[in-house]
């Protein structure tokens, strides 16, 4: 049997031409099958990092096709002023909703985070159903979800049967609830591997806000 | 015992408010052994969406903070224009190297994609080791290690021996080498719960490009 070792450089490039060349056959067959075009609901959890910042880089690629977008902050922390001012080169096509205020544990007042909660969720539902932005991303919904400041119930009732069919929704935060995940058509788990917190790293500026 | 269901909202909050009082203390108190600042060596890797989402999400946190940023793309596919037309937004701090000659599977040219890797990462050491910029995206390096593109000893020994200490590197790509992980501060990994091509979805966008 010839094993890769005993195979020369052009025997390795013609191995390769063919096999790629029948991946190429194959995606391309497979992709003729993805024809349906929709606004998808799109859920970014786990316990790792990236969730929010995935989310708002897909709110900067949208703005990079010069779609309108929104912004909706459930939980305000003093850690996004990166994005916020990255944001600010697109103030013609963005919407910033800043409705949190503040961790839970800064705030230390569930009524208030109750009714910011309410004033976001609400905020949310008119610039979804406004259908004037392509992309919506809700940030941190789940963790008020989790905390049951609004009801799980209304939330899945209305982007399952109210949510325009055009209109992008990302939604982000660890604890994603089951029946979130289950009306939704993207979900991704962001697993932490490696933090630098366990090394003694301070959050840092581009990193962590 | 008196359980949740038996408080009165105003018990609720006052148990509420204890219970976040202490989460602060805890959270201050380990926050204030955070202190090391650092060029952090991050990678993005799994089988899931967003490992280049989240980098580049990191770029432009980074860019809002007015720091220098540079991208070097190691496998040029169709799929970037979105981020692109975005960062042009930014283009007096952003520098682009988009080396790859596109995905493995549309060239069908070995020897130009090794090629093209090693130009790629030739810029990525000059860009890092000038320490003008803070942060910069190696995107897609480790599908060109995969393929053993270039020698894994080499890019390892690089980021860990002589990589300036202030500079921050995101590396995204599927299947991170343990290697790579090993030397990693920060590693996330993107793992798939659901996705919308399973339903006939086709890339759309501001969603996958």
């Amino acid at each position: 049997m010839v094993t890769k070792a005993d195979m020369s450089e052009q025997e390795l490039d013609a191995r390769h031409a063919e096999k790629m060349r029948k991946k190429k056959a194959a995606r391309d067959k497979i992709m003729a099958t993805k024809t349906i075009e929709k606004g998808l609901l799109i859920v970014h959890t786990g316990k790792g990092k990236g969730k929010s910042t995935a989310g708002f880089g897909m709110i900067f690629r949208s703005l990079g096709h010069g779609h309108k977008v929104a912004v909706v902050q459930f939980v305000k922390g003093r850690l996004e002023t990166g994005e916020r001012m990255a944001l600010d080169r697109f103030s013609d096509l963005v919407t910033i909703k800043r409705m949190g205020e503040g961790f839970t544990w800064e705030t230390q007042d569930r009524q208030r985070d109750i009714n910011a909660a309410r004033a976001a969720w609400d905020a949310a539902k008119e610039l979804i159903s406004s259908r004037e932005h392509k992309m919506i991303l809700l940030d941190e919904l789940n963790i008020v979800l989790r905390y049951e400041y609004i009801p799980l119930e209304e939330v899945v009732a209305y982007l399952r049967d109210e949510k325009p069919e055009d209109v992008h929704v990302v939604i982000t935060g660890r604890n994603a609830k089951e029946e979130l995940i289950e009306i939704a058509d993207l979900v991704t788990e962001m697993g932490q591997i490696k933090h630098p917190f366990r090394s003694g790293v301070k959050p840092q500026e581009g990193v962590e806000f």
